[in-house]
């Protein structure tokens, strides 16, 4: 067993542990489950999510203010609130599916990882870092990125909100299908890795 | 040398070779520096699109229908002529970065490659797969996925699409600049790996 590995996954567990009540109660059994298995523990995870931001150019997200994130169902009065904080640059309205950064202590183990990830529907799963640390990325397809209006007025009428509303919902609905079942398939793999 | 990677390649080369009126003329340059290299070849590659499709629900791409993609600027014709064409599902309007596949005969080979990937701008770079065949994707982070309407009806008005239009025509210029920067700084770096 690599000491490095295990040093930084005492580290991982307890900052785990201090942050626990900010992390989204849906994916918690999953990290639970991974984090059981002596080949890996999860760094930062996302059960799914919906949000409104104010991003100044395309792709510049480190430059990027949130207006508004949420986990579970949203309804088109948070939506508007959130809006209406709006000042400067392109307001955006993204729709996210779950997504679990992993580090592995050996690159055989995290292939089978990445594997049982891709079979349980989580399509877009990856391999970050190879080398020194293996860090793997089991994420799923649903989204959408939609450009809203900019600087604070809106391109769109609330009845196209409205759509991107149930949309959004139906995202964060499939998410939480497919985190179960990551947990109900890794549950019967994982300790045989 | 890898006796599979050189057989591999070779069929690559001579595919790229029967298919090259139909490889965007903006990616060509970077494809012929990668596979010059001995360490690489690459398997399939867009310079950034924007794309109108019909989609049945949402995450399901391979049941989708394409109504219109380019590659190069688009105006407000051309879209309400694609969307015209629209008939079942959610219609769906995509700007998406330049992306490439590529083989690499080492896992060393390519953990350079994707490095001078993210050094360039191409910051969602990953490994696909890292045993047997050894698969990175370089791909940008530029992106928007928006619904437009289902069956065929608009859900917003024509000055949004014109908005979506700018936003696009954004992505592909800003598309064609990190192909650019990627093909220089490759040029530079890749008869070293």
């Amino acid at each position: 067993m690599n000491k490095d590995f295990l040093s930084l996954k005492e580290k991982a567990l307890k900052s785990l542990e201090t942050d626990i009540d900010r992390v989204d109660k849906n994916i918690l059994p999953l990290l639970e489950i991974i984090n059981a298995s002596d080949h890996f523990f999860t760094t930062s995870s996302c059960s799914g999510r919906v949000a409104l931001m104010e991003i100044p150019e395309i792709g510049m997200k480190k430059d990027a203010r949130f207006l508004g994130k949420w986990h579970d169902n949203i309804d088109m009065k948070e939506i508007k609130n959130a809006l209406n904080k709006a000042k400067e640059g392109v307001m955006w309205f993204f729709a996210q599916p779950p997504i679990l950064h992993i580090v592995a202590d050996e690159l055989k183990n995290a292939q089978e990882l990445v594997k049982i990830g891709i079979a349980s529907g989580f399509k877009n799963s990856v391999f970050k870092s190879v080398e020194g640390k293996i860090v793997i990325e089991l994420a799923s397809t649903e989204r959408f990125d939609v450009p809203l209006g900019r600087d604070g007025f809106l391109f769109c009428d609330e009845s196209y909100l409205s759509l991107l509303c149930d949309i959004g919902n139906e995202v964060l609905t499939k998410s939480k299908k497919k985190i179960k079942n990551l947990e109900k398939n890794l549950s019967k793999i994982i300790a045989r890795i």
